[in-house]
């Protein structure tokens, strides 16, 4: 019970919007509730007064983004079935009372197996899945109860509006009671992302080439682990990304804000961690191995304490100049001062003799196929 | 139209089970709906029918274990929420008549705020999300219905008794009509990542080291791309891990069958994908120039070709005993084989005067850092 408790407030912690939307929720539920409870609205909807608290409950999601999306697709989806079903309605009483249930069977048959198929096209998956499930729903629902009760048209009508009623309320909450945006997740998490793999330069700097570093030895090797979440981010940044385009323009995110140049660096992000990822794997195979083999050469130490250095700070700037969005300035000369670095590197090792350029390309390539093998 | 045609055979090729499940929601759909059209049934339960419609629709997923673990949590939490809220109704009545109203509200608002919050739980979130959902929806509409309609305990009931028709329909048809298993998908995904990391290595070999392959030359390059796709299959192994686990026993896949065995194969064979990812980054950068280094040196050449082909060998023998669940013979010769091209390896980069042995670490480690610098 204790870990459960210290678990939640470790949750609500560490992101304090999730105890807020958790409000949000029960504001909006709230409020449609009290459609139920005031007579004169109650008398006009009927029990059809559900479909808004169900679709409160459903769409009402943690972003902006995911709330439109997901109310836009349910609103438009049960328009459309309605209508569809409405029209299967028409068409199959005119077959007679026999003919009727076969008929309607048969569209809903047809009709949830194009559904059902539709949905594993990546294009309809990935914006237009809740939509054709409500579409598939919607329509079973109508062409179904049509049959007993011939006020398909009423009911239609009613199911609408309660729907659309609950779409309303759940934007409303989700856009002015401080609202979650899931572009600027996304902007935020792209940022942080950077940050990352610049903590790693800056882990290796310290641990390896003993660069000074703003935190203590103890966390170091924190540090050192941190970009091992960015190889992950895939699924949650293009689902960002995808709810994002939804979101109307807000603060300094306009219309047609690049969302696809953050995909871009994400995916850019995650080639860089995949080569920390396998330096790293390096590294920790023979630990003190490495550390006394490169003591004995100081420029090529003194170089490499260089290349981290700037390039992290080039990162660090990046990622700074991301957050605050404002136009990319210092880094260049960071990543000046990395490529001089580069260069003595070079020389370095041309100098010791350890090595020729050209060799250095087969070292590598042969080090990491062992490292694949072993 | 012509392109979208051609998507969905393709969708339809690649995966034929796609078709047949698209026709197992149109059969279960029908099956339910006919209790719709059979009259008696329909006394019994009135409107309450269509929440048998909307459990079939909401619940029949791909595989048997999303549809089971959605109709375990449906049914779980409906039954839940059905109690819990009929006793929030008997305490609301004590109040009086504006009290009723005061207190319902109360109760739907609390336990609205605590489901979402729940709901951010990792662990909560990968198994019962659907369930805290569905409880929050059923608390609030027995809740808010109590206050019209006092023969709350007959709604909870009829509900009740057709989401169990819902979950059973839907059970009945997933498992029966040509099972697709999510544990199994799971096992021959595992497997094929595997494959694909054996065909980079294959075509490794064939393009730089002048191994001879089994295909032609146009599908090297595919070869040595196939691996990418094992780089971003993390969330979807740990989804069907956690499908898996509900399945019952079928065929060779028994209880407590070494689901989270997979998971760690699968972390390998991401981390392998990395060090590839780097790799081929690498070589990609100075494909011309690698080329021609290699060419000076005949033994390395040979045997990185060894190496490639023997652990290539290796894991296409572990991908293929994983897929017909064998126990694993043979991989030990081929792993032993690239051991010892790795040891041949080693002697002639020292003949070649290549480098130290103790070098080699510094090289890797500084061409890597040039890599993630560059």
């Amino acid at each position: 019970m204790v870990t459960v408790c210290r678990k939640l407030k470790k949750l609500a912690d560490d992101d304090p919007r999730r105890v807020l939307h958790s409000f949000k929720v029960g504001i909006a539920l709230t409020i449609v509730s009290t459609l139920y409870y005031v007579t004169p609205v109650f008398k006009g909807f009927g029990t059809s007064t559900i479909w808004a608290v169900l679709t409160v409950v459903l769409i009402l999601e943690f972003t902006v983004g995911g709330t439109l999306t997901k109310g836009l697709n349910r609103a438009v989806a049960t328009l459309l079935a309605a209508a569809l079903g409405m029209g299967a309605h028409h068409i199959a009483i005119l077959a007679g009372d026999k003919g009727e249930v076969i008929l309607l069977g048969f569209f809903i048959f047809i009709v949830a197996v194009i559904a059902t198929f539709l949905r594993f096209m990546p294009e309809i998956k990935k914006r237009y899945d809740y939509g054709v499930m409500i579409f598939m729903l919607t329509f079973s629902l109508v062409g179904i109860s049509s049959f007993r009760d011939h006020e398909t048209f009423m009911l239609a009508y009613k199911r609408l509006l309660t729907i659309a009623i609950g779409v309303a309320i759940a934007l409303v909450v989700s856009v002015l009671v401080l609202p979650v945006w899931a572009g600027e997740e996304l902007h935020m998490l792209t940022g942080a992302n950077l940050e990352k793999l610049a903590n790693f330069l800056e882990g290796l700097g310290a641990l390896y080439f003993g660069e000074k570093v703003r935190v203590d030895e103890m966390k170091i090797k924190a540090l050192l682990q941190s970009y091992k979440s960015v190889l992950n981010t895939k699924a949650t940044e293009d689902s960002l990304a995808n709810l994002a385009r939804w979101e109307p323009p807000h603060g300094r995110f306009l219309f047609c804000h690049p969302w696809k140049q953050y995909l871009k660096i994400s995916s850019i992000s995650r080639r860089f961690a995949c080569l920390v990822e396998a330096l790293s794997s390096y590294i920790s195979r023979s630990e003190s191995q490495v550390a006394t083999e490169l003591e004995k050469h100081g420029n090529i130490i003194e170089a490499c304490k260089e290349i981290c250095k700037e390039s992290m700070n080039a990162m660090t700037v990046m990622a700074a100049s991301i957050r605050a969005m404002t136009k990319l300035s210092g880094s260049k000369q960071h990543m000046a001062a990395a490529k001089e670095a580069t260069n003595r590197l070079k020389i370095s090792l041309l100098e010791e003799g350890l090595l020729l350029r050209e060799t250095l390309q087969t070292c590598t390539i042969v080090s990491l196929l062992l490292e694949i093998v072993s």
